[in-house]
């Protein structure tokens, strides 16, 4: 365990750094504009996985927390989070089960997107004596899960109709790599999710369908989807920390990407290349730069260089004109995607002025059942 | 945690599983075979991460272990394993001072590729009043690490002349994807790096160099090494549970696979697809499937089907032709890179006859400094 006090440069490498100014300021200034919009922000915490953090973003006014599993749910919950939502279609009985006992010690809402996911979750909340607050997901291009917008209708009066169920509203999940979003804005992406989702939920509700809840947007959306009207909440997890990706697809700034990760040279296979002590098991490799149009799967700070390929501890960086880092030399790196990558790693480092503030264990890393 | 005696049926999904039988089966036949070579096995257990199976492959023959990181071998080290190499280039003073540390409990090889990780390990032993033995890397095609053949000599030259380091000799990772391995076999890889790392060491030994060790060798390429003579030690990992990935490449069959990643079909995107509870939280996405020229991050068993895409919790599968899983049924895979895969899981299912036998925590798991 990291210490607090040490000094950046003493700490062992890889590890992950949080700059605690920009993320108190990411958690600040996200929920003021989203406040202003008139627009509920509940944060996706599977960016961080640390209950310390989601707290800190409820004091700060978000409405409550969003979580993709259940298992991540009942650490939040343990640690004191009372609203929770599960974005997410929860399939198979234990999983029900489950949702239903933790129902009990705080205010759980939880996706369904078909039949057997609303029976099974009315079955095990009436067996439990509980009642499970519901959204019903719709699929808004990214053919993941979510039931097709001709189908929510139906999928609402079924939830109406089961006992155990309390019909909340209706959520998505769009984001920005969607089939069909090449070559569109992030907020234009963003405004279009909005008007849709807002469309049919008046709809739904013209058809006598109470939809109290509107839920949808992600970092690079939300600020765009919270302009339209009668849209509830929007549902952000990156702006926490932000990372390569964001900061390149124009949804944060360089200057506000809060999280590096601090590697070390370990060799120096050619002139252009330097190799790193961090490769697949420290930065995340789900998402492919050539996908993404980036020059790597991570991008050096202070320094013109990318990282190229990776193995698991290896990483090979390609080094621009003018970069020539020895061996031993420290390189700190804004990953391609910080979600998947704090889930690689077992501590986050709060730094402030050069030195650990505070450390955090990341407490639902790895939860995922 | 999961109990044993659990039927698999009623076990929460996602979870990954070994069975019993294949696994306690490859790590027979590898040592046989490796043995019948007349060469040493030194497995790396960066594929399993978990002490008790070190064990058994200890108990079958293996000389000793391999592991990529210093933080492994302390893990390994505090379960009982006495003989370790870190087959990586320490760099960095707090790396030089831990191992030096923990040559003191067992005996502990580790790499050196240049001279600021020789000098650095010499002052460390010195200090600590021990002797730490070295192996020397080279750079054998992969371009990540490791001397260059022709600087092998002067790096040799420096660790016999540095106090407190002891030379045992050279190793390298080549694998099967390294530049110009394109249409190439793996036997014929392997083949070619035995006899040019062999070549090497006798050139080193006519120049009074003394080499005592030449280690080499990964799943794909270590029974073909192991047939040149002059080759002391392989050092596969995978093979003891085997993936997608090494049963395309022939270096496995299919039926020896040990490692299956249980999931449930939470969602049906479209007649042809099925989402499941696993995306890349679960399965690696260190391997790209196209670059494998392979259908994708897993293979399903029983079935046509391939895990084509993955966000963090769910997971795309393209289903062939007759294949209609529906939603709550449960697909086991093969997954496309195993080592990476267990990384991100914290226990292994030991199962035989449809039931658990043993349940493993993953005690490495994550372990990278």
């Amino acid at each position: 365990m990291t210490e607090p006090g040490t000094s950046i440069d003493d700490l062992d490498t890889p590890c992950l750094l949080i700059d605690l100014d920009r993320m108190e300021a990411n958690i600040r200034s996200w929920q003021a504009a989203i406040s202003a919009a008139g627009v509920r922000l509940r944060p996706h915490v599977k960016t961080h996985k640390v209950p310390a953090i989601a707290h800190m973003q409820l004091a700060a006014g978000a409405a409550g927390i969003t979580v993709a599993k259940l298992a991540e749910a009942e650490v939040f919950a343990a640690y004191g989070c009372r609203d929770i939502f599960v974005a997410y279609p929860l399939i198979g009985p234990t999983k029900w089960q489950r949702a239903a006992a933790l129902a009990r010690s705080c205010t759980l809402t939880v996706g369904v997107d078909g039949e057997v996911g609303a029976r099974g979750l009315s079955a095990a909340a009436t067996d439990a004596g509980t009642t499970l607050r519901v959204r019903v997901e719709v699929d808004s291009g990214m053919h993941r899960s979510g039931a097709p917008a001709e189908r929510v209708a139906e999928l609402c009066r079924l939830v109406l109709t089961l006992p155990g169920l309390d019909l909340d509203g209706i959520f998505t999940f769009r984001g920005i790599y969607y089939p069909g979003a090449t070559g569109r804005s992030a907020a234009e992406i963003g405004r279009e999710e909005g008007e849709q989702m807002v469309a049919l939920a008046e709809a739904l509700r013209a058809n006598g369908i109470p939809i109290r809840e509107v839920s949808l947007g992600s970092t690079p959306t939300a600020h765009a989807a919270a302009q339209v009207a009668g849209v509830s909440e929007v549902r952000p997890g990156t702006y926490v920390f932000g990372d390569y990706l964001m900061a390149e697809r124009g949804a944060m700034r360089y200057d506000e990407v809060a999280l590096t990760i601090l590697c070390t040279v370990v060799s120096r296979p050619a002139a252009d290349k330097a190799t790193i002590d961090g490769g697949s098991k420290t930065f995340c490799g789900d998402m492919i730069p050539e996908r993404q149009q980036l020059k790597g799967y991570a991008c050096a700070i202070g320094v013109e260089a990318y990282l190229e390929s990776m193995s698991e501890e290896h990483g090979v960086v390609r080094l621009g004109p003018g970069a020539d880092p020895q061996v031993g030399e420290r390189i700190a790196f804004h990953p391609i995607h910080v979600c998947t990558t704090v889930n690689l790693s077992d501590e986050l480092i709060g730094v402030r002025d050069g030195r650990v503030e505070t450390v955090w264990p990341i407490l639902a890393r790895g939860k995922r059942t």
